[in-house]
């Protein structure tokens, strides 16, 4: 029997004990997946907190790598720093359903939501499946996302699931991957830091596991029309210019898998934190919070890259094959790895 | 008989011959309008031109004065530089809506869009028009956005129409307003230029107009949760950096009218060259284009100000008064004004 | 004797007891003037408070207008969100003087700045006095901003002096202008606001006060080469995030003076809070602060938007007229306006 | 004799014949260096073209990875989309004195220039050799720019040159590198590319050669407080914007060295193209450019991420081991590698 290649360990920092973004404490993620046919995807929706984000806001952060993408919600979190929904993850063309359902979901908790009290701000971030899957069915419905919100666990399953279940990454089958690290900041204290992306983005060709460039044969050649986002989250006390800052670090996890930010792949990063949250009402009390100092960010930094680099593996190599519309087929990359050595991508003397 | 307040004209710029944005040969509007007891609201498109904007693309560029909203594609207009769609102008809870209507009205044009060709853009812009409509009904359908682009034509109605027919301005009823100028450069040439606004803004006890404060009574206080929407185009071959700069231009004229851009207020203002298009295909050549120098953008600048705040008096003087949600009612600006002599607003001399 | 015309008050809040940027405690401002011959021209330096701070840094935040400038150390603060020295104005030409100055200020307060600390981020912000001062002569030397520095106080002359000595603004003479005013929230906090602005922008036929036009003849006809820069100033506990929106709102009081940011125009906009600092040491502990809700800031809008358009008003009605290179003059704002009635501008009903 | 480690050659993509950014026509590049003893710093000028750029401005971008840092001019930059002086590099302190040397030397050949011409831009970028250099001295003088530029040509040194002299990167020393690549676009066109970087950043134990971790011990520990400036050219026809977006592929090339892009590193990209110039004079007529579509990008992408990482290598490869400040030395890396194979970093097989 042939044992498959070993995911090998990204960077120096351990991971929590889940080694998935659901280790920074109180996040959770859940899935629904369509996978009949032509039909091949689905939503992952991710709860930063187990109370209602419009009631207590979360601070949140956004890098912009490449924003060729049709990602909703992200100008007002821009503007006020702050998440006021799960966020959600699905293909390009349900994102109109996908927000339709946070909107009515908001209501039926808020019902002075848009009244009295202010719209609330959908946040549905997209990658593009339609390699796999019937993009132009717009086969979500809304209730796909009161599925995936009522199935959010700390324990979640990754790969070609939910909205990962149509996705490409490197030409192999791609999808949702997540990782997490531990940052000590070198004062005593410690922070916890998770990555989970939604990954659809690569040329075959251009794949690096570990620093080793391990070019696949590409066998459906096609200009890159991916993407990925990296939804990133520390329990430790920022705020939204400093998540900003950790939100871009996520680009160099994803620069050492092979990605350059391709043209028509929409890079986006969201970081956000879970150390306090922000109420809604302008007569409820503000929480004194004592910030990060900047100087102290280096080690969260390095576990943005890290993590967000092994959460695309983690997605890489916990995808199965999917066969989808037109018959086309994405294999998992232990399928396209077959036969190398268990060791390939553990570390190895330089001289 | 009583003889109504004259709108007044804004600055020394000439406007076009509609002294609307249909000035700018090819632009078009259509308005689909609901009008039923609670549900007093609607949609409005914008077409930049004649042709299918996902094949013909119209470079553009997004000034965001407050980022406080939800409108959909500004994201990728900001990274591309181009539309791709016709411009969709909703209530906030439609927006989801709209860009569906958008995906599948390309879709149906373009049968392989999201397949072998990129996904396309959805671009809807928005205000919350919660006070006379019931906007948790979300009662717009993807048809409505097919009957607003069908009726497209540069001879369209202002006032409380399409997505102006709930929105409040200065606590009077507000709603589409548009104003054009001709811009001289002093070297001979000669441009139009055009703002479309949905106007949803103010505070009542604020409002300025043509530099004189009219403070209105306040009859139904509320904190500021409006919106305003300022759509520019010109025929002036500008690309995206010089787009972005005159749409912040847009904010002059606002200011003036007595807003300060206030924090429930998301104001955005999105400007459009309609003097060249760039192709989908890569494949296609790109047109050689000898754009205007910076240093002949003021004439646009003033131009920009100018019909953005003409345009918003437009809304506020051609919107009739309406009644909806929960009996609320919001005046048309000529009822308060109401004994106020014809000239109340017309130029006098400073001493 | 003829009464000269009166400046009139903008808006409806009440300011502070100086009616200028130093109404919020611990702000000082100091001027060093250069007045001789083909000499016009001078450095402001404003000190958030009483401390150094390099090591008592000060949250803030920037908006840029327009781009069009040469200002120095911005980059930083948008990074950051800190101050981390006194802000300087000056000409164009002498930005490079006045940023080494500022550098040799730190280095011999803090003799391991740039060794075992980080070094320093100069902040000069400039505009171009050229018609009045020969500023090809970068007449200014590093002496001037350490005279300026120590003469720094609560109580600071206005007009054509420091940095304003040799600016122009609606073909007028220019300069340093200041005021602030007194935003009550509503649940019982007030805070206090303040503008300063270094005033050099404008063409002459589009000057408007308080809302009226009062166009100039223009007697020295040019494209506008001018720039305003507008220090903002509050005591409300505000982050980077919320002091960057309320810099943006300087823009409404300058649109309001009939600029529309006009391409030769650098405008730019910088606030600040006093109400707490952050150590320069990620050893010193950070404070905790509850900032002021989003929600809440609408008055301070309001103030952002009538300080910097009163700050403009003051500047011109202080300055006096300058004669200076090349035998150019700009006359005083009461010269041009000599033999209007003192009213001129006083609030006369509509109707 | 032993042989030292070989520099491996980074991506599929070919170098230009120099393979160094001189290799895009017209690009040249001068140093200015003082060594004795505590003073170890210098400046290094980049010429776009064999003209004034004051007069024939050049199409440029800016991507800002961390705003941790004191250059000057990118505001201007960022809002016009044109360099208007050749690009000088420095250390952080001599920023001033460069840049006040820019504006003599465009005064010197413009004798208009702040008169009847706009003012100009100075562009200076800058690390901090603090380790290596007594940068309190601030002993660049203007002269030492003019003599730079005097230099440029297109054979230039590289390593602890210019304002390479005194720079540290990954414990090394670090300093000037530069790389070239050739990008065929598919369609018969091929376009050449070029990166320049001031590399002074990364923590020894993080270095990565050709995807290698080859961490160093660590022999003077410090937090990072360096930095990194990428220049890139092409002669592709690109605008403004597509030149952004190129300037953040730099950052790929950046993060696959072993960057998180640390919170003290002030890291910035500047791409310019040199295939069409803009006059300052808007009486001139504007160039018709038929930009490169978009959906092209990608091998230029590519060719960015390549030559940057390609440059840092130069840098390290071909800095000799300087002693400066307090005795202070950084080894060349070459002698931290003493006794490694030859191609130690030459690709190896996977499996």
């Amino acid at each position: 029997m042939t044992r498959s290649v070993a995911c090998p360990h990204i960077g120096r920092l351990p991971p929590g004990p889940r080694n998935a973004i659901s280790d920074v404490a109180g996040v959770t993620v859940g899935h629904a997946t369509l996978a009949e046919g032509e039909v091949q995807t689905g939503v992952t929706v991710l709860r930063p907190h187990a109370g209602d984000p419009y009631r207590q806001r979360v601070p949140a952060g956004v890098a912009v790598l490449n924003g060729f993408g049709k990602s909703v919600g992200l100008l007002q979190v821009q503007e006020l720093g702050v998440l006021e929904t799960p966020i959600a993850l699905t293909n390009t063309f349900s994102v109109p359903a996908v927000a339709a359902a946070q909107i009515r979901a908001c209501i039926a908790a808020n019902p002075e939501c848009g009244r009295s009290l202010p719209t609330v701000n959908p946040l549905v971030l997209e990658c593009n499946d339609g390699y796999l899957n019937d993009i132009q069915r717009m086969a979500l419905q809304e209730t796909h996302y009161a599925q995936a919100l009522a199935a959010a666990s700390a324990d979640f399953a990754q790969g070609a699931i939910g909205a990962g279940r149509g996705m490409t990454c490197f030409g192999c089958k791609g999808g949702i991957g997540s990782a997490s690290r531990v940052a000590a900041l070198g004062d005593g204290r410690a922070f916890t830091f998770g990555a989970l992306v939604l990954a659809n983005f690569g040329v075959p060709e251009n794949l690096v596991i570990a620093g080793r460039a391990a070019p696949l044969a590409n066998t459906a050649p096609a200009p890159e029309k991916g993407s990925i986002i990296m939804l990133l989250a520390t329990d430790a006390p920022l705020d939204a210019r400093q998540l900003r800052r950790l939100a871009l670090r996520a680009g160099a996890g994803l620069a050492r898998t092979g990605s350059v930010f391709g043209h028509g792949s929409g890079d986006i990063a969201l970081a956000f934190s879970t150390a306090y949250s922000l109420p809604l009402s302008a007569q409820s009390p503000m929480p004194a919070v004592a910030l990060l100092h900047d100087a102290l960010l280096d080690p969260l930094f390095q576990a943005a890259a890290d993590s967000t680099e092994q959460a695309i593996l983690h997605a890489l190599w916990r995808a199965d094959s999917v066969t989808g519309r037109a018959g086309h087929t994405r294999l998992a990359l232990r399928e396209r790895l077959a036969g190398w050595p268990p060791d390939a991508f553990a570390p190895r003397p330089l001289h």
